[in-house]
């Protein structure tokens, strides 16, 4: 039998949208127990939080401090396995690092931190610690973006030469006050970026997790369009990979009608990839000298990645809860892995790490970089080389 | 608080479908533990299957009898408040029988039952003991599917004159030997019907749901025709509906490349309305001398029905699995209203009852005997008349 | 040199519409002059219809019977080759009869004629003639129509076990007064039938030209939905062809919405094929165990019977005045050929015959019958083989 | 009665694409007579193609002076009206000019001609002489982009903020040899640009039609990614434009997959358009707070710009030639208008000018020289300023 594992949450209170979606996502597949959280930074909200979503007493903690405190004092098999930590961008730092360095793993939204030191800082810990860190680029959860990743490994598309990644949405397409809006356009909470950090570090992942191109350069054009807004709510970007690969990529929040539309296109030398993220059951393949073909989640012709990550048959369609569980099931088979002294099923434990989240922060940095400088081309340094030794 | 049911579970052990997607269903949104099951009909299977799941061993029974003698003989407040049947067809009637008798709540998949008779007695039984019963024609449980029956309800197509229903399917194109497939084909387990059974029922459910219209009179031409099957795999039928308004309705398992492709389109004196479970975010409607809209799920525009069926944000795709949880929400919601004697609030109590289920049996009877017959007509006749007194 | 051929037309003045479709088809590709025309049968509006259009006066005529006449007292390389008949239906047959017994070639559009008896008397003139005689069943002029049925041919989806052909219009889904509307829903000027034979008819003969298949018999519901019209708007249909295949017909101009929405699925024992109207340069080709397959027209891989009806390259769309055009040039090759004395290139001399027009007669009748009987099924006998010896 | 007009056409013999597209969308219509042609640069093939498409010994000229010499000598009412240059690019600037300064009407594909100060020539010759000047940037005669550009007009989007353009293309992806591809990748006949030239100016000329707005700058990221191609096959550019609106330009011939898609978004404070070629019949609206809307050609809610362009109704599918063939019609009603002394119709003539084309030639220079350039902005400056007075 599978052990369930135990799970602690900071933030996702009344009010926030994404910890009900985590919440959902830990919860689908009976592998997991929500038996802790520090749901709130109002110590009131978060205990009436707890008891809506029934906590135990005990267990609803009024501050993240509390809860780690109170979840150590546990013994092992009582304490929690990780945290899930979906507060606004700004408490990620310290507390991913405070339980990463008590030894409880660590499941983390996305962007990971607001600097590159922090960034640095962080994957300093987690190597040291050796605690699982998933950072939930959700998007990478869907099966046929692994099919996409899989199918660029064989060489299916033969050598990239273009990568067009979009994400547009529109619902700050004029100003908005609420809890979503408020924290995203806040500098405080959502750190240099609006749109960038909030959907194009979701972009960049997702190019990074599909063709595994290295950014070399990217040169953006950045701007706040609803009058008063304070950070970026378009960002449009040529880029350059090592090896000479081009891409563009865009990101934009102003786009009247853009729902939560992410697309990417990836063009080799022998083929075409495209997948769109409303519509995500369906992976295209445009081959020289051959029709398009259009494949969907469930059939037996897809590779064991996507069959993995997958839930029901064909034409029964998953979405996007469905794709954020399977960063939770891939965290969780690490954990227990780790737990067991045994090797994860890496067709399992397939999850952003903190290098992946690290390396967004970087893209992040860059790209509002390039959207200040009159240079045409801002150079990208991941972060990764810095750090390992 | 919202108080946690209890659910048992009758089938969907090792090698099942359906039963885990009710458990990923009824997990989903952290209202419903998992809590006992007679997994299998093979004792040893059930108690393999229940500590795979991770039921406590003491509620692992090895047939439905145990379970429901098991329960009972627990306190009102560790009792299953529901059990979830999720056998194969013919077994459903004796259990869903004994377990409603007992003043236990039922989750049925459908078709009900496999004749007219049981479905009648069924029928009655509810109505005498008053426990909450839903059958899990789960693909009313789509926001979308919801806005087209409120949309209809609203009159914005005006008078209905027309549906075109059809449920497309080819994993049955050619024989086919594995679980899913055996008991879908064998008369003894699957009843009179194979596809019409199967998928057809959820047609009829679809129409019914949407459209609130009465079936008159059917005409059906039915096909079994993969050579050797016992059970039909093909079915097209024309529908005469009380008042005047005309269908046609098709289920088919041997349409290649059909994957789960459901459709509808109504179509009324003022517009139109298309939906396909494919791609189930969105609703179109045509009007009379307007641009075609097409409705996404999430939107403010949407009406009070769709929105409390909905989780995510638009563009954040819900799928196949949050359309049926909210059917276990619906039951949820009825249980609780019950048991804290106050009405259920209806936009969430929102799921099809046992005359639903009732109505999809004279269904399938209508339609295989109008297979069988040389009359143009087969008249269609609900079961509700002859049973509400 | 190609030789240009010389067309005259009998109705399509002023106020119609399908006689521009037809001199702009013939027009396109520079093979065919528009020489002489009997345009209305007001001689008023002949007159100014062929002034309008650049006709010269002297072949501007007041009747069809003028221009028969005119034209036979011309010498014959000025005389025109053939003409085109694009009048209300029930002026067809005359028409028709007497330019074939002229020797005059014909391009008839469709449905052919009234009556059955009609039907096989002007099957029995062209046999006897030799005239080249074409009936405008339009949509079989698309290049991936005509890929489609080689598909078949070929074998490439197996035995044929099913066909849905549905074709949805609305635009008569209210009463509506204008010169289109008048006569379509006139029986007088258009025969037993309403949209079966304005559009049902196209639905019939899209079957017979991409399957093959015979039809053996038909069940029809077939109705006047909008108040005090005389003839059918909807009609539902199944279909049972010889050798066993089943299928599905429907057409209606009351379906809210619908435009021009003709869509055709061919399933058989190995692959589907799926064609539709509106975005007419694809085609999808399912296949046993392997993803969907996107056809798109101009691509090397095709056929060569599309690739003769072809063009454009690969995404610059042609559509329906290019396959209505191709009518024309097959009907000019098949002539040129004729008066060259040799056989005509099979790729090119590629239309429906006056036996297609007389198989869509019976087909309307049939179907008409069916609809007016209380048998399951009307068995449909085909004209060919009471007329051919 | 409307006069016919008399064409000449320089290019498009034997091999050639483009002249046998221009030819068709002349004839379409019954408004253009095809009466003279120097239809190659090898006398003996310009002989050949005349014969073959039905010109007369007489007017089938071995070159383009001698058709101008030819058709000078005869007398006006037989002289043709217009000439259509359909050659490479290399050779327009010359046979433009001369047909010109001979007071004979031009049709001219793009791009115009090679470099800034030919355009501004030919601007200063059409001035002068008062001809009828049409280039054809044939994607603007679709009845769907004329709706955009007058949706816009009308502030149905509000004000634009951001426009995406995109021409994928995949033809060129390895190395080809064919008279298509010889020539677009030669800088002798193609120019300074390969894709930027044969399609990214089809973009920016469908930006400046649909938006009216000015280019400001432009930032270019150019690649020929074929080894041992000459020109671009790849080119991706942010712009900016005038009053602070974005956007993004690509333009792709290494796109596997890529046949001939060209999209655009255009974004407004209130809402945003969306239009694909390769689906032309379509236009897609968003708007702040209501449901997508899809309007489609042919129907009454549409402007009288787009009506005046359709031919036929909805569901019908108009695409590539007829949009082309409102270039011609276009340009044949300013010719009649100047003949005729009054002022044209100007929703009928309606069609891209040598202003159009210069300003294609500078911004085909402006992005090579930006894709040179390690400037971020390469500013962009129209031709008209300098040339108008």
């Amino acid at each position: 039998m599978t052990r369930k594992l135990r799970m602690g949450m900071v933030g996702g209170g009344q009010g926030a949208f994404i910890g009900g979606v985590h919440r959902k996502a830990a919860a689908l597949d009976g592998q997991i127990d929500f038996v802790a959280g520090a749901l709130s930074s109002t110590p009131e909200k978060a205990v009436a939080s707890g008891r809506e979503l029934g906590l135990s007493g005990d267990r609803t903690y009024g501050s993240w401090q509390d809860m780690l405190a109170g979840e150590l004092a546990r013994p092992k098999d009582e304490r929690i396995d990780f945290v899930s930590i979906v507060t606004p961008n700004h408490v990620h730092y310290e507390v991913a690092k405070a339980f990463a360095e008590a030894g409880i793993h660590v499941v983390c939204d996305k962007p990971l931190v607001h600097t590159l030191e922090q960034a640095r800082d962080l994957v300093g810990v987690v190597e040291r610690t050796g605690v699982v860190f998933a950072v939930t680029y959700n998007y990478t959860g869907y099966p046929m973006v692994r099919e996409a990743r899989d199918l660029v490994r064989a060489g299916k598309i033969g050598e990239i030469r273009k990568v067009v990644v979009e994400y547009n949405q529109g619902w700050l397409a004029r100003h908005v006050e609420n809890k979503q809006a408020d924290w995203r356009t806040d500098p405080a909470r959502s750190g240099v970026a609006g749109a960038i950090g909030d959907i194009g570090s979701h972009a960049e992942n997702l190019v990074a997790t599909i063709t595994n191109l290295e950014l070399d350069a990217i040169c953006a054009d950045v701007t706040a369009f609803v009058p008063g807004r304070r950070l970026d709510d378009d960002a449009n970007m040529l880029l350059r990979f090592k090896g000479g690969a081009k891409g563009i990529l865009w990101c934009s929040q102003i786009e009247v009608g853009g729902e939560n539309d992410l697309r990417i296109r990836v063009y080799g030398t022998e083929g075409t990839l495209t997948w769109h993220q409303e519509d995500p059951n369906y992976l295209v393949l445009d081959s020289l000298d051959a029709p398009r073909q259009v494949l969907t989640r469930g059939n037996a012709y897809l590779g064991s990645a996507a069959k993995a990550a997958t839930r029901l048959p064909t034409g029964h369609p998953e979405a996007f809860i469905e794709a954020f569980a399977n960063l939770y099931v891939g965290a969780a088979e690490a954990i227990r892995a780790g737990d067991e002294g045994r090797a994860p099923d890496s067709l399992i434990a397939d999850f952003p790490t903190v290098h992946d989240g690290a390396r967004g922060v970087a893209f992040i940095e860059t790209a509002v970089r390039s959207g200040q400088s009159s240079e045409k081309w801002t150079p990208f340094s991941a972060l990764a080389p810095e750090v390992t030794p």
